[in-house]
Protein backbone atom coordinates (compact mmCIF):
# COMPACT_ATOMS: atom_id res chain seq x y z
CA UNK A 1 0.00 0.00 0.00
CA UNK A 2 1.44 3.25 -0.70
CA UNK A 3 1.37 5.66 2.27
CA UNK A 4 -0.85 8.84 1.39
CA UNK A 5 1.93 11.30 3.30
CA UNK A 6 5.34 10.03 1.45
CA UNK A 7 7.95 11.53 -0.50
CA UNK A 8 6.38 11.75 -3.54
CA UNK A 9 3.19 12.78 -2.19
CA UNK A 10 4.79 15.75 -0.89
CA UNK A 11 6.63 16.63 -3.76
CA UNK A 12 3.53 16.09 -5.92
CA UNK A 13 2.08 18.79 -3.56
CA UNK A 14 4.35 21.05 -3.63
CA UNK A 15 4.47 21.10 -7.79
CA UNK A 16 0.88 21.13 -7.47
CA UNK A 17 0.82 24.44 -5.39
CA UNK A 18 2.94 26.02 -8.11
CA UNK A 19 0.82 25.05 -10.83
CA UNK A 20 -1.81 26.18 -9.33
CA UNK A 21 -0.69 29.96 -8.95
CA UNK A 22 0.33 30.13 -12.41
CA UNK A 23 0.80 27.44 -14.87
CA UNK A 24 2.18 29.42 -18.05
CA UNK A 25 4.35 32.54 -18.24
CA UNK A 26 5.00 33.29 -21.99
CA UNK A 27 6.87 36.08 -23.68
CA UNK A 28 4.74 36.96 -26.85
CA UNK A 29 6.25 38.34 -30.15
CA UNK A 30 4.02 41.34 -29.61
CA UNK A 31 6.66 41.69 -26.16
CA UNK A 32 3.14 41.54 -24.14
CA UNK A 33 3.51 38.64 -21.28
CA UNK A 34 0.68 36.26 -21.19
CA UNK A 35 -0.40 34.50 -18.14
CA UNK A 36 -2.02 31.96 -18.04
CA UNK A 37 -3.58 30.63 -14.09
CA UNK A 38 -5.78 27.58 -13.48
CA UNK A 39 -7.80 27.58 -10.36
CA UNK A 40 -7.27 25.74 -7.47
CA UNK A 41 -9.37 22.26 -6.94
CA UNK A 42 -9.10 21.27 -10.69
CA UNK A 43 -5.90 19.51 -11.52
CA UNK A 44 -7.23 16.22 -11.75
CA UNK A 45 -9.71 14.37 -14.44
CA UNK A 46 -11.68 12.03 -14.82
CA UNK A 47 -10.06 10.02 -17.82
CA UNK A 48 -12.98 7.49 -18.39
CA UNK A 49 -15.33 5.13 -16.82
CA UNK A 50 -12.88 1.57 -16.02
CA UNK A 51 -14.91 -0.84 -14.92
CA UNK A 52 -18.76 -1.52 -13.57
CA UNK A 53 -18.72 -4.38 -10.88
CA UNK A 54 -21.77 -6.26 -10.76
CA UNK A 55 -22.01 -8.64 -7.50
CA UNK A 56 -23.25 -12.17 -7.78
CA UNK A 57 -23.18 -15.82 -5.66
CA UNK A 58 -20.88 -17.10 -8.62
CA UNK A 59 -19.21 -15.61 -10.74
CA UNK A 60 -18.90 -18.42 -12.98
CA UNK A 61 -22.70 -18.72 -13.38
CA UNK A 62 -22.75 -14.75 -13.64
CA UNK A 63 -20.11 -15.42 -16.79
CA UNK A 64 -22.08 -17.71 -18.58
CA UNK A 65 -24.56 -14.86 -19.19
CA UNK A 66 -21.65 -12.65 -20.57
CA UNK A 67 -20.02 -15.45 -22.40
CA UNK A 68 -22.62 -17.97 -23.93
CA UNK A 69 -26.01 -15.38 -23.95
CA UNK A 70 -24.40 -12.27 -25.05
CA UNK A 71 -21.36 -13.53 -26.88
CA UNK A 72 -18.82 -11.12 -25.06
CA UNK A 73 -15.37 -12.32 -24.07
CA UNK A 74 -14.63 -13.25 -20.65
CA UNK A 75 -11.49 -14.04 -18.42
CA UNK A 76 -10.61 -16.84 -16.50
CA UNK A 77 -12.12 -16.57 -12.67
CA UNK A 78 -9.20 -15.25 -10.63
CA UNK A 79 -9.28 -15.75 -6.72
CA UNK A 80 -8.14 -12.47 -5.41
CA UNK A 81 -8.09 -13.72 -2.02
CA UNK A 82 -6.22 -10.20 0.18
CA UNK A 83 -9.75 -8.43 -1.64
CA UNK A 84 -12.31 -10.85 -0.66
CA UNK A 85 -13.51 -11.81 -3.71
CA UNK A 86 -13.36 -14.27 -6.61
CA UNK A 87 -12.72 -12.08 -9.99
CA UNK A 88 -14.10 -12.39 -13.84
CA UNK A 89 -13.54 -9.52 -16.37
CA UNK A 90 -16.02 -9.24 -19.40
CA UNK A 91 -15.21 -7.55 -22.40
CA UNK A 92 -17.28 -4.39 -23.43
CA UNK A 93 -15.08 -3.30 -25.77
CA UNK A 94 -15.28 0.56 -24.83
CA UNK A 95 -15.17 -0.55 -21.19
CA UNK A 96 -15.59 -3.23 -18.47
CA UNK A 97 -17.64 -5.44 -16.50
CA UNK A 98 -16.25 -6.91 -13.01
CA UNK A 99 -18.21 -9.95 -11.84
CA UNK A 100 -17.32 -10.36 -7.90
CA UNK A 101 -18.31 -13.12 -5.76
CA UNK A 102 -17.25 -13.55 -2.05
CA UNK A 103 -14.51 -15.43 -0.34
CA UNK A 104 -14.08 -15.65 3.36
CA UNK A 105 -18.06 -15.07 3.68
CA UNK A 106 -19.16 -12.32 5.89
CA UNK A 107 -15.49 -10.72 5.58
CA UNK A 108 -15.96 -10.50 2.04
CA UNK A 109 -16.66 -6.55 0.68
CA UNK A 110 -19.66 -7.72 -1.18
CA UNK A 111 -21.27 -10.12 1.70
CA UNK A 112 -23.21 -7.25 3.14
CA UNK A 113 -24.42 -6.10 -0.08
CA UNK A 114 -25.48 -10.15 -1.55
CA UNK A 115 -27.22 -10.58 1.55
CA UNK A 116 -29.66 -7.30 0.98
CA UNK A 117 -30.01 -8.23 -2.70
CA UNK A 118 -29.96 -11.99 -3.16
CA UNK A 119 -29.69 -12.38 -6.86
CA UNK A 120 -26.88 -9.90 -7.04
CA UNK A 121 -26.65 -6.24 -8.68
CA UNK A 122 -24.38 -3.59 -9.65
CA UNK A 123 -22.10 -3.27 -6.78
CA UNK A 124 -19.91 0.04 -7.72
CA UNK A 125 -18.29 1.30 -10.81
CA UNK A 126 -14.59 2.99 -11.37
CA UNK A 127 -13.73 5.71 -12.80
CA UNK A 128 -9.94 6.05 -13.85
CA UNK A 129 -8.67 9.28 -12.73
CA UNK A 130 -5.26 10.99 -13.98
CA UNK A 131 -4.04 11.91 -10.32
CA UNK A 132 -5.89 10.05 -7.73
CA UNK A 133 -3.78 12.64 -4.98
CA UNK A 134 -4.98 15.78 -6.14
CA UNK A 135 -8.71 13.96 -6.76
CA UNK A 136 -8.78 12.98 -2.89
CA UNK A 137 -7.42 16.80 -1.41
CA UNK A 138 -10.12 17.94 -4.25
CA UNK A 139 -12.95 15.56 -3.29
CA UNK A 140 -12.35 16.63 0.94
CA UNK A 141 -12.77 20.11 -0.05
CA UNK A 142 -16.43 19.20 -0.98
CA UNK A 143 -17.10 17.59 1.84
CA UNK A 144 -17.24 13.99 -0.27
CA UNK A 145 -16.63 11.51 2.55
CA UNK A 146 -13.96 8.52 1.63
CA UNK A 147 -14.19 4.57 2.80
CA UNK A 148 -10.10 5.12 3.55
CA UNK A 149 -7.63 7.68 4.59
CA UNK A 150 -5.57 6.81 1.51
CA UNK A 151 -5.43 5.33 -1.09
CA UNK A 152 -4.94 1.19 -1.17
CA UNK A 153 -3.76 -1.28 -3.91
CA UNK A 154 -6.36 -2.21 -5.96
CA UNK A 155 -7.25 -5.81 -7.55
CA UNK A 156 -5.80 -4.25 -10.94
CA UNK A 157 -2.37 -3.75 -8.83
CA UNK A 158 -2.99 0.50 -8.91
CA UNK A 159 -3.89 3.02 -6.14
CA UNK A 160 -8.06 3.33 -5.90
CA UNK A 161 -9.64 4.70 -2.42
CA UNK A 162 -14.13 4.44 -2.76
CA UNK A 163 -16.38 7.72 -2.27
CA UNK A 164 -19.07 7.59 0.10
CA UNK A 165 -22.48 6.53 -1.79
CA UNK A 166 -24.54 8.54 0.23
CA UNK A 167 -22.08 11.48 -1.03
CA UNK A 168 -22.50 10.64 -4.71
CA UNK A 169 -26.40 9.84 -5.79
CA UNK A 170 -26.11 6.68 -3.48
CA UNK A 171 -23.48 5.29 -5.96
CA UNK A 172 -20.50 3.82 -4.67
CA UNK A 173 -17.78 5.44 -6.94
CA UNK A 174 -14.32 4.00 -6.89
CA UNK A 175 -11.55 6.13 -7.91
CA UNK A 176 -8.18 4.29 -9.79
CA UNK A 177 -5.10 6.02 -10.88
CA UNK A 178 -4.29 5.53 -14.32
CA UNK B 1 -42.93 2.89 -31.82
CA UNK B 2 -41.59 0.46 -34.16
CA UNK B 3 -43.54 -2.71 -35.03
CA UNK B 4 -42.01 -5.89 -34.56
CA UNK B 5 -43.23 -7.65 -37.08
CA UNK B 6 -43.04 -4.72 -39.83
CA UNK B 7 -41.85 -5.39 -43.20
CA UNK B 8 -38.24 -4.79 -42.70
CA UNK B 9 -38.43 -7.13 -39.70
CA UNK B 10 -39.43 -9.42 -42.32
CA UNK B 11 -36.92 -9.03 -44.75
CA UNK B 12 -34.18 -8.80 -41.96
CA UNK B 13 -35.46 -12.32 -40.81
CA UNK B 14 -35.33 -14.10 -44.05
CA UNK B 15 -31.95 -12.79 -44.82
CA UNK B 16 -30.77 -14.10 -41.43
CA UNK B 17 -32.03 -17.25 -41.79
CA UNK B 18 -30.24 -16.97 -45.19
CA UNK B 19 -26.59 -16.14 -43.63
CA UNK B 20 -27.29 -18.43 -40.69
CA UNK B 21 -27.08 -21.06 -42.89
CA UNK B 22 -24.36 -20.26 -44.89
CA UNK B 23 -22.55 -17.31 -44.63
CA UNK B 24 -19.81 -17.84 -47.47
CA UNK B 25 -19.24 -19.80 -50.49
CA UNK B 26 -15.96 -18.79 -52.16
CA UNK B 27 -13.60 -20.45 -54.89
CA UNK B 28 -10.11 -20.71 -53.99
CA UNK B 29 -7.14 -20.33 -56.48
CA UNK B 30 -6.40 -23.62 -56.02
CA UNK B 31 -10.36 -24.93 -57.00
CA UNK B 32 -11.39 -26.28 -53.81
CA UNK B 33 -14.78 -24.45 -52.18
CA UNK B 34 -14.61 -22.86 -49.25
CA UNK B 35 -17.66 -22.99 -47.46
CA UNK B 36 -17.74 -20.59 -44.13
CA UNK B 37 -21.05 -21.47 -41.77
CA UNK B 38 -22.06 -19.61 -39.35
CA UNK B 39 -23.94 -21.14 -36.14
CA UNK B 40 -27.75 -20.07 -35.21
CA UNK B 41 -27.79 -17.17 -32.38
CA UNK B 42 -24.86 -15.68 -32.74
CA UNK B 43 -25.34 -13.22 -35.60
CA UNK B 44 -25.61 -10.23 -33.11
CA UNK B 45 -23.26 -8.28 -30.96
CA UNK B 46 -22.85 -6.35 -28.10
CA UNK B 47 -20.93 -2.97 -29.18
CA UNK B 48 -20.58 -1.28 -26.23
CA UNK B 49 -21.50 0.51 -22.94
CA UNK B 50 -23.88 2.93 -24.18
CA UNK B 51 -24.54 4.63 -20.62
CA UNK B 52 -25.01 3.65 -16.90
CA UNK B 53 -28.47 5.16 -16.25
CA UNK B 54 -28.49 6.81 -12.64
CA UNK B 55 -31.77 7.66 -10.96
CA UNK B 56 -31.71 10.57 -8.61
CA UNK B 57 -34.29 12.35 -6.72
CA UNK B 58 -32.90 15.67 -8.43
CA UNK B 59 -30.76 15.13 -11.80
CA UNK B 60 -30.00 19.72 -11.15
CA UNK B 61 -28.52 18.53 -7.60
CA UNK B 62 -27.45 15.18 -8.59
CA UNK B 63 -25.33 16.59 -11.80
CA UNK B 64 -23.51 19.46 -9.89
CA UNK B 65 -21.58 16.26 -8.35
CA UNK B 66 -20.48 15.35 -11.36
CA UNK B 67 -20.02 18.98 -12.76
CA UNK B 68 -18.79 21.04 -9.85
CA UNK B 69 -16.95 18.13 -8.17
CA UNK B 70 -15.86 15.59 -10.56
CA UNK B 71 -15.27 18.22 -13.28
CA UNK B 72 -17.04 16.34 -15.95
CA UNK B 73 -19.03 17.75 -19.13
CA UNK B 74 -22.90 17.60 -18.20
CA UNK B 75 -25.67 18.40 -20.71
CA UNK B 76 -28.70 20.63 -19.55
CA UNK B 77 -31.63 19.27 -17.93
CA UNK B 78 -34.02 17.97 -20.64
CA UNK B 79 -37.67 16.85 -19.70
CA UNK B 80 -38.80 13.31 -21.69
CA UNK B 81 -42.47 13.55 -20.31
CA UNK B 82 -43.40 10.71 -22.58
CA UNK B 83 -41.05 8.57 -20.71
CA UNK B 84 -41.61 9.78 -17.48
CA UNK B 85 -37.51 11.12 -16.43
CA UNK B 86 -35.91 14.22 -16.28
CA UNK B 87 -32.53 13.60 -18.34
CA UNK B 88 -29.34 14.97 -17.24
CA UNK B 89 -26.16 13.20 -19.59
CA UNK B 90 -22.28 13.36 -18.41
CA UNK B 91 -19.85 12.74 -20.60
CA UNK B 92 -17.36 9.89 -19.18
CA UNK B 93 -15.20 10.03 -22.24
CA UNK B 94 -15.81 5.93 -23.38
CA UNK B 95 -19.07 6.03 -22.03
CA UNK B 96 -21.89 8.59 -20.13
CA UNK B 97 -23.66 8.58 -17.16
CA UNK B 98 -27.53 9.16 -17.20
CA UNK B 99 -29.31 11.29 -14.49
CA UNK B 100 -32.71 10.40 -14.35
CA UNK B 101 -35.31 11.63 -11.86
CA UNK B 102 -39.17 11.07 -12.18
CA UNK B 103 -42.24 12.68 -13.69
CA UNK B 104 -45.18 11.85 -13.35
CA UNK B 105 -44.99 10.74 -9.72
CA UNK B 106 -46.06 6.99 -9.39
CA UNK B 107 -46.86 6.74 -13.05
CA UNK B 108 -42.59 7.41 -13.61
CA UNK B 109 -40.35 4.20 -14.19
CA UNK B 110 -37.47 5.09 -11.26
CA UNK B 111 -40.83 5.96 -9.14
CA UNK B 112 -40.95 2.34 -7.29
CA UNK B 113 -36.57 2.45 -7.26
CA UNK B 114 -36.13 5.78 -5.89
CA UNK B 115 -39.37 4.34 -2.81
CA UNK B 116 -36.85 1.45 -2.50
CA UNK B 117 -33.65 3.73 -2.55
CA UNK B 118 -33.82 6.72 -1.47
CA UNK B 119 -30.81 8.22 -1.72
CA UNK B 120 -30.84 7.11 -5.18
CA UNK B 121 -28.31 4.55 -7.04
CA UNK B 122 -27.98 2.94 -10.57
CA UNK B 123 -31.16 2.25 -12.21
CA UNK B 124 -30.27 -0.03 -15.00
CA UNK B 125 -27.15 0.22 -17.76
CA UNK B 126 -27.36 -0.12 -21.41
CA UNK B 127 -25.71 -2.28 -23.95
CA UNK B 128 -25.46 -1.15 -27.54
CA UNK B 129 -25.87 -3.72 -30.15
CA UNK B 130 -25.71 -4.58 -34.07
CA UNK B 131 -29.16 -5.92 -34.34
CA UNK B 132 -31.46 -5.65 -31.42
CA UNK B 133 -34.10 -7.94 -33.55
CA UNK B 134 -31.74 -10.81 -33.80
CA UNK B 135 -30.91 -10.20 -29.98
CA UNK B 136 -34.52 -10.94 -29.23
CA UNK B 137 -35.11 -13.82 -30.70
CA UNK B 138 -31.22 -15.28 -29.47
CA UNK B 139 -32.37 -14.20 -26.08
CA UNK B 140 -35.52 -15.81 -26.31
CA UNK B 141 -34.09 -18.96 -27.11
CA UNK B 142 -32.08 -18.76 -24.01
CA UNK B 143 -34.68 -17.90 -21.70
CA UNK B 144 -33.91 -14.63 -21.31
CA UNK B 145 -37.13 -12.97 -20.14
CA UNK B 146 -37.84 -9.50 -21.68
CA UNK B 147 -39.75 -6.63 -20.16
CA UNK B 148 -41.92 -5.79 -23.29
CA UNK B 149 -42.73 -8.16 -26.28
CA UNK B 150 -41.05 -5.79 -28.72
CA UNK B 151 -38.47 -2.82 -28.83
CA UNK B 152 -39.62 0.58 -28.29
CA UNK B 153 -38.30 3.98 -29.20
CA UNK B 154 -36.15 4.93 -26.32
CA UNK B 155 -35.05 8.62 -24.45
CA UNK B 156 -32.76 8.82 -27.50
CA UNK B 157 -35.06 7.65 -30.60
CA UNK B 158 -33.62 4.52 -30.82
CA UNK B 159 -35.33 1.14 -30.59
CA UNK B 160 -34.20 -0.30 -26.79
CA UNK B 161 -35.41 -3.19 -25.17
CA UNK B 162 -35.26 -4.12 -21.04
CA UNK B 163 -33.77 -7.73 -20.25
CA UNK B 164 -35.10 -9.22 -16.70
CA UNK B 165 -32.73 -8.51 -13.96
CA UNK B 166 -33.22 -11.70 -11.94
CA UNK B 167 -32.02 -13.39 -15.90
CA UNK B 168 -29.32 -11.07 -15.56
CA UNK B 169 -27.73 -11.17 -12.24
CA UNK B 170 -29.78 -8.84 -10.50
CA UNK B 171 -28.91 -6.46 -12.98
CA UNK B 172 -31.56 -4.13 -15.44
CA UNK B 173 -30.22 -4.12 -18.48
CA UNK B 174 -31.24 -2.20 -21.88
CA UNK B 175 -30.03 -2.90 -25.18
CA UNK B 176 -30.38 -0.30 -27.22
CA UNK B 177 -30.07 -0.50 -31.62
CA UNK B 178 -26.76 1.33 -32.34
Amino acid sequence: MRKYANKSRLASSLHKSAVNTLVGLTVLGCGILSMQFQSNGKNWRVLGLNHIAIATNDVTKGSDLFRDVFHMKTSETKPQTEHGVNTVFVDANNTKVELLDPIGGPKSPIWAYLQKNTNGGIHHICLDVDDIYAAIDDLKSHGIRLLSDSPKTGAHGKDVIFLHPKDCNGVLIELQQK
